[in-house]
């Protein structure tokens, strides 16, 4: 047993690369993860942090003083350190700033000071600037003085005597230049800039949409502050598509799939309940017509099928639509036209399966009023699931409700009590 | 009219990159669409096409020639022009090869020769190898030569005589390193190569945990045949991502978001057609219960509660399954772990709500047997939904089936005939 585990800590600290050992932290379960964090060397710890999710980033800090935080997170890029220390307590964050030396603090405090999902709070600082006037051959031998250029550097930053961003030199461009050119002559000047202030999925998108490997970040006064690599706009864009397909069922994007059980019952509990509240909204239609289905119980069987139905076209209609919203494909310029291909889309289909079940059902209770009543009824509901999947994400997303999150929720409960009340309110009116 | 439509084209010609003309295409309803695309210049018309979905590349190609393909695709680098050709019918393609000049048909003809979804469909040609036996200098001198160097080289690659790749020097490492050293004191030799074959969301997976910009692509004898950028794996990541939500709600992740109403109306059809199996076999559960609910009507009114909190904890599982495959989380060493813990989370939480329920249906119905009978329904169908929204991914996926596709639809009927069972079931037992 003991000479497993050392087998298995040195694979740790020296046969496996960082990231794996946070993946293999993320895939452990909570016993086997508290044992494997303990064979980690202290020396990798903050290496290994960096890779974690937040969720467990949190957890293991928890119980570290300020002076390991401090020790275990020196070697990292100061983004990723931020990142770290956004998961501590207030209180614990500025222990961690008092025991840093002053040139790591003051570079922490500038990124910490914007908001963890913006272009500020995902910036790193270790830029290599040059000025405009000097040629290549400077460059070069200044580079040479450097031991080592910081990861992912792919241009150098042009910046003036006031520090104001002006231009970039990419590392391609330097090494077919002429060594007797001027950095102005060479540096190409449309370098896409971001602002400190932007949202990180603004970032995300620029990134994607015109290839880049890293952007400068300038403050409003067009000031150099750092700048910001591919390798944690790919996390921003893992993290943001991970979102609506956690928020759709409920979960939280950052959920450990590993999470001890009291936890995540706790979590799972309130979904749980939002969603009681709902179905006993949708009970409460029924309700109404429990004279009508004690007359006709066939009501009672045939019910879920026109609910269901809604739900399913519904939820497609929501996704397409929080997905166009996801990539930034909807404005209120063409969202017209959606929602009038959508209610299109609807009636086709409406009268398809109205026509398909009202079918069934005839063959199934040989009742003619009743195949007349389902089919009508398919035909209300596929409609104001059309007209509810497509109008909901817009209107939540406008007043800042989350539409990943409470779409589906409220959709489902328009499309079970408008399926009910359309069903058993037809039925009510035809057979009392 | 004509004046603002000159103004339009001169902003798509001139004034946008091709990746916002690319987006506007996107974000645009069918005719619009057409009008835009029409005022697209030929020579812009690859650029533009490189950045858009299939679906939308597909719908443009069909109405040009071999020739004009060819000559649109002209200036794109190698994998985009095998992506975009994969979108013809294989006829049309060779049309295309066989008005390609020599070296580009060669070329493309070796990444065609791959699957698109593998390191080899993914890869670029346009790698700048160098021997090892060489100085920095010399490097320098050999790259000066170059008028430019292509997108994304943050490495050069290193190979042997035989074209086999043995090493890679980064341009980082070139501009701070001795210029009397040879390639090979300096080169890293760790770096990590990918296999032709491979899927591409492996290749995904190494470049979002070692935060590569590109890597070297080998054959199976370990020869160079290109490299991969991390521009091209942001989209598979994207891609990849979008995969679980849309195939959740039944859509295609090449989904069109303003496809025409007749051929969206089709899809969608698909999707309500196999719910609508489903919804029957819930129906005709409750079919076998009939006399039941005819004596007991509050059943009917209570029964969706059953099922709808069967589903909403179901998916809650599955989607939590799906998303830790995605990320390589879940393996069969800690699924039984995963699987205990799900069950222990529904017992929590079926005994919970099963309390607030029953507590709920006696005020509602004043009647203890109805209570105490759906307490018990909901505690059996949350565990069935654990079970299921747990087992049913790996199931699948063993079976070479989509579990984000097909996972919802089966759990859905799962929830919903064990819930109407259960309680229709019990209740059975209970008043007859």
């Amino acid at each position: 047993e003991s000479g497993s585990l050392a087998t298995v800590q040195r694979l740790i600290n020296s046969g496996l690369a960082p990231q794996d050992v946070a993946h293999l932290l993320e895939s452990s379960p909570p016993k086997v993860r508290e044992i494997l964090w303990e064979l980690v060397d202290s020396e990798l710890e903050g290496e290994v942090l960096q890779h974690l999710s937040e969720e467990l980033q949190g957890h293991f800090l928890r119980d570290m003083t300020a002076e390991q935080v401090a020790n275990v997170t020196s070697d990292l890029d100061i983004d990723d350190v931020a990142d770290i220390l956004q998961q501590l307590p207030e209180r614990v964050t500025q222990e961690v700033l008092d025991v840093m030396d002053q040139q790591d603090r003051s570079r922490l405090e500038q990124v910490l000071g914007y908001p963890e999902d913006s272009a500020g709070g995902l910036m790193n600082t270790d830029t290599i600037t040059i000025r405009a006037d000097i040629t290549l051959e400077v460059v070069l031998r200044y580079l040479r003085r450097h031991k080592e250029l910081p990861d992912m550097t792919d241009a150098l930053l042009v910046v003036n005597r006031n520090n104001e961003f002006i231009g970039s030199l990419s590392l391609r461009k330097l090494l077919v230049g002429d060594p007797q050119q001027t950095v102005r002559e060479v540096m190409s000047t449309d370098t896409r800039v971001i602002h400190a202030s932007q949202h990180e999925t603004e970032v995300a998108k620029l990134f994607e949409r015109h290839d880049l490997v890293s952007a400068p970040v300038v403050d409003a006064q067009g000031q150099l502050l750092g700048r910001i690599t591919i390798d944690d706009v790919v996390d921003v864009i893992r993290e943001t598509a991970d979102h609506s397909l956690m928020s759709m069922a409920g979960l939280d994007d950052e959920e450990d799939t590993f999470a001890p059980a009291l936890k995540t019952s706790r979590r799972r509990a309130v979904w749980l309940g939002i969603n009681l509240i709902t179905a006993f909204m949708a009970s409460a239609v029924i309700g109404l017509f429990d004279a009508t289905i004690e007359k006709v119980v066939a009501l009672a069987v045939l019910m879920p099928i026109v609910a269901s139905m809604g739900g399913i076209a519904g939820s497609q209609v929501l996704t397409l639509v929080i997905r166009g919203q996801a990539l930034g494909h909807l404005s209120s310029a063409n969202f017209r036209w959606l929602f009038n291909r959508e209610l299109i889309v609807a009636a086709i289909n409406g009268v398809l399966w109205a026509l398909v079940i009202a079918a069934i059902t005839l063959l199934w209770f040989g009742d003619p009023g009743i195949a007349a009543i389902i089919g009508a009824a398919i035909i209300i509901n596929l409609l104001v699931a059309a007209v509810s999947g497509a109008a909901l994400p817009l209107i939540m997303k406008a007043r800042g409700i989350d539409p990943a999150l409470a779409g589906s929720v409220v959709l489902t409960t328009v499309t079970d009590v408008v399926g009910f009340l359309s069903f058993l309110g037809l039925a009510t009116l035809f057979y009392l």
